[in-house]
């Protein structure tokens, strides 16, 4: 895949991966400042916006791809903001946002990919996951959730489930979105001294600081295992919103510059049409 | 409802509807150039986006207020550009889009009103109808697609069902995308003289316009018998795309002051969080 200096920064290397080792107040890839990245945003929507409707246009002529962005981070790390900012650049006729809570009973009641596998975009669309079934190797290992040896296995399902996908014509762009312990500490700060915040903190999420270093020990495992060529994972720095904003653009771009969609050519005859319409009795 | 001078002026009134009558080329309410509608548009936005987030945030707090935003009108009348440059003002993740399509068979087993029931918008959310449960009694009746006794049975199974929404707290507003015919024939040129728009044309769209008459009487009755107080119609006209887009984004920003969320006051102790947080052990 053609990438831009940013994807090739971000694409996380096959091997065991350590976090720590990966700042969240960089911007790799990108050499400008928070103007400069909120001007290179900006300047992406056009292309976006004439990738995707090429895209969408191909679906009328049979065409299976579609994109999948999954976003994975802690609370605070940005989700929100990405979809807000980044995926609020394109047609929202052509987006397909799912958001997975924690599963219902009767998701409960069947393999963990079955609500995955109803949550996906349909042809033509840019789907995008906010959370998604890498939960169910990360709090599922951090708070037990499941047996040690269904975690294990999961790995392998996810793998092989995404392959599927990515034969049936689904691009996937899986980002985690890294953000550092003392940057959450401030946003969380942030949503209680401001009331128009307040819904937006639970008192658990202070909890689930508890387990900030099991919650990067599954990350680092889940980004490990599932780092596979169809389907790589992207650790983004997400200290800094703008460039998290950015990255996440750029990765759409490039996915869907490799993607290459072209106009459908007509399937009926255009000149004959034309004057089919140029002919045509008055209408009242 | 306190509503803009757009709002007012397009506001069907109650009794019998002549939609030839009824300029598509207008702008009614508004006193402005195409330039100043843009703008008029583009300064709507963050009222707007804040005003969602609001409905959005209150979803969590138990509220079941929610807006449905109906879409009709005849081909090239400018749903999709309302999609995307006025829906695309707000957050897309606030936003649901359900297209309706010709009934698939499993939807045709059903009554016409099941298929709408499950794309409607959950609680918090935009939900956006492009095309509805009115083409049932649109397409149906030019196209005896049904019983006249089943067409006219219709028209008060959609107020009923309409009412029954209202009451569960969905803001209802239906918009009839009014369109001349001659603007439609230029715009279906149009997409005739650009390849990249050959997509779009279906030579079908050009037997329909043999219909104009029949559809517009079928809107004419549609309109005159489900337009109620807690559903009511208006007719924007859609000859200009600038205050097409402008007139549906007025209506959507009287729809949110009227019902004017707020965000959600704490359900939890702000200064014992806020001295949690100060005093939690360093996260590693």
């Amino acid at each position: 895949m053609t990438t831009s200096p940013i994807a090739d920064a971000l694409r996380l290397p096959a091997g065991p991966v350590d976090l720590t080792a990966i700042e969240t107040d960089a911007k790799p890839g990108f050499d400008g400042k928070k103007a400069d990245g909120k001007g290179a945003l900006f300047a992406m929507g056009d292309e976006l916006a004439d990738l995707q409707e090429r895209l969408w246009a191909q679906r009328t002529v049979g065409s299976e791809r579609r994109v999948l962005l999954v976003l994975q981070g802690m609370d605070t790390s940005g989700k929100g903001g990405v979809l807000r900012h980044t995926i609020g650049l394109v047609d929202p006729q052509g987006v397909r946002i799912t958001s997975f809570k924690a599963p219902t009973d009767e998701e409960r009641a069947h393999d963990f990919l079955w609500r995955i596998d109803k949550g996906l975009p349909p042809a033509g669309y840019i789907g995008v996951f906010d959370r998604s079934h890498y939960e169910d190797v990360l709090i599922a290992r951090v708070h037990d959730l499941a047996e040690p040896a269904e975690i294990h296995r999961r790995y392998g399902a996810i793998n092989d489930f995404e392959a599927r996908l990515a034969d049936s014509g689904v691009a996937i762009i899986k980002c985690m979105l890294h953000v550092g312990a003392d940057e959450q500490k401030s946003r969380l700060a942030a949503r209680l001294d401001n009331p128009d915040k307040h819904w937006k903190y639970n008192p658990g999420d202070l909890d689930e600081r508890a387990s900030w270093p099991a919650y990067r020990e599954a990350y680092e495992i889940a980004l490990e295992r599932t780092n596979t060529d169809v389907a790589p994972w992207y650790v983004v720095p997400a200290d800094k919103k703008w460039f998290r904003n950015l990255a996440v653009a750029q990765l759409l771009l490039d996915t869907l510059r490799e993607l290459d969609p072209q106009w459908p050519v007509a399937d009926f005859d255009v000149e004959a049409e034309k004057k089919r319409l140029a002919e045509e009795s008055p209408v009242q």
